[in-house]
């Protein structure tokens, strides 16, 4: 068995823009399938995914409501359950070991320069009014709209370690597939308290879940990463006239367009330096592609595909 | 080792009135203190729980909001993870070999008459014209006030089996502490498609948390079912100035009692028959006591504890 770990964009699962249910258990359906495919294949399977939009909804819902809000890092937890279900349940029903979704923490370093410049955005869109009232930094963001639109921005650390993959390893060792790492994780920093002893807490941040992946994968030893986003390839001078696929690659040549320029931040960049990470790390390959090209992405026919430096 | 399942009510973590999350996570940090002295005596932990409360408060936001509405099951899964998360955490910072949640899913049967009468009131309250204009069925409750109130009321099935129990068992033979069938696990139909596939479905339902820990109990083997709740004991003619409470009883005495309508529909009726279907289904013993008094119930001085019948 190849150990695989298969990383769904958030935007795979829900589509910006697509508010539907029913849209979105089609594509659970349509990633069940995929994963299931992939393990008839001979592959033990870890999936990851996004939480994008869904944890966009629940702060909506939270801000809603007249109830207490849940802080960040238990709203990540909740939408591991609200994706990881369906998907094991559809998994389950393609295979006869099954699957099953583990709540994950991950660890961040509570150093992390991230901490001191939260950048990513969450949740809803504000008026400048509206941001300037909220108990949480916002920031603006372009939406191409004449009216400027703001959102809560939070950290993105990167992830140092999985705190549940060896519960993830025994799981894989006895068969089952396992959706672990959703939204990036739960990011927790590990501290020592007062008395001396050692404790995770949680944090209001997210992690990028290629980055979690990549971690994860690393430390089960997994043989490949499967980055499944909305485009073919990563491309040089994307969005130009003269953007070019990246196909066959190495992690140094990756990091050498990165250093270039290359890759826009918080989006092709963490996927490029996941698969980076991951062969430098051990792994045979990486690939990132879209799941309609995935297949021909294997045989080494499209994708971009990273392979150890000689 | 003795193979034990804790089943935390869902008062115990957030009681009825008491919102705030400080209290909530205070209450967790007690749950977890009280799981990891079990683990100290020897035992290895499956840890069940509650979500009325969260599931309540989720509903809320849903109604609140416009953004898809989930269905109930999902919601199940949410409230899984929203506390299985803290409580894994906190068990990580008591003993070494950690916890896990694991999204659990149980199998109900789709001709479970449950579903021909919904009985288990869910979320929020409503007036007559606010439920006269619900997409689900309503229930008129007891509330104490002159006005009307009325709930949203949906089929509470008998739990048959848990989809993900032999992932427990690997889990728990790793030395890992498990939180599972929270909220009493995600109801599932197993069911034949057209083309003659078996395929789970999720069912808007709540399955019994005290019922699920019994079937996932039998399921693994285990040789205790430890029920808290708030009161220290199951009685006789509770809630008169005759009650009594049950202190060292049988499974057959249980069901005697049950017969001649003693215990609360819906309430400790559930957790009764969930503790004489575990001593009947091969468990050493179970018991029904509050969280303060465990202790003195573990040493024959307390509580409600159920063993074999001769």
């Amino acid at each position: 068995m190849t150990r695989t770990v298969v990383a769904l964009g958030g935007n795979t699962l829900l589509r910006r823009g697509e508010q539907s249910l029913d849209a979105e258990r089609r594509r659970i359906r349509e990633a069940a399938a995929l994963v299931a495919r992939l393990r008839d294949r001979g592959r033990e399977i870890v999936l990851t995914h996004g939480n994008g939009p869904q944890v966009g909804h629940l702060l909506l819902q939270q801000e809603a409501a007249d109830v207490p809000a849940q802080p960040l890092d238990v709203l990540v937890a909740e939408t591991q359950a609200q994706l990881g279900y369906p998907l094991q349940r559809e998994l389950d029903n393609r295979f006869d070991d099954g699957a099953v979704t583990v709540v994950t923490q991950v660890r961040v370093d509570p150093d992390d320069p991230a901490f001191d410049e939260p950048t990513k955005p969450v949740g809803p869109f504000y008026t400048a009014e509206e941001a300037a009232s909220k108990p949480f930094e916002t920031a603006r963001v372009s939406t191409g709209d004449d009216e400027p639109a703001y959102r809560r921005v939070v950290p993105s650390p990167t992830p140092t370690s999985v705190v549940e993959s060896a519960q993830v390893r025994d799981l894989l060792s006895s068969g089952t597939a396992v959706v672990a790492g959703g939204g990036g994780g739960v990011p927790v920093v590990d501290e020592e308290t007062d008395a001396g002893e050692r404790r995770l807490r949680g944090v209001e941040a997210v992690v990028d879940k290629d980055r979690t992946s990549q971690v994860l994968g690393t430390e089960l030893d997994a043989a490949e990463l499967l980055v499944l986003t909305d485009v073919s390839h990563a491309y040089l001078d994307y969005g130009t006239d003269d953007q070019r696929p990246l196909t066959a690659v190495t992690p140094a040549e990756l990091r050498r367009h990165a250093d270039a320029g290359e890759f826009a931040a918080g989006s092709m960049r963490p996927k490029v330096e996941a698969c980076a990470d991951f062969v430098d790390g051990g792994g045979d390959r990486a690939m990132i592609t879209s799941p309609d090209h995935l297949w021909a992405a294997l045989d080494g026919e499209a994708g971009t595909r990273v392979t150890p430096d000689d």
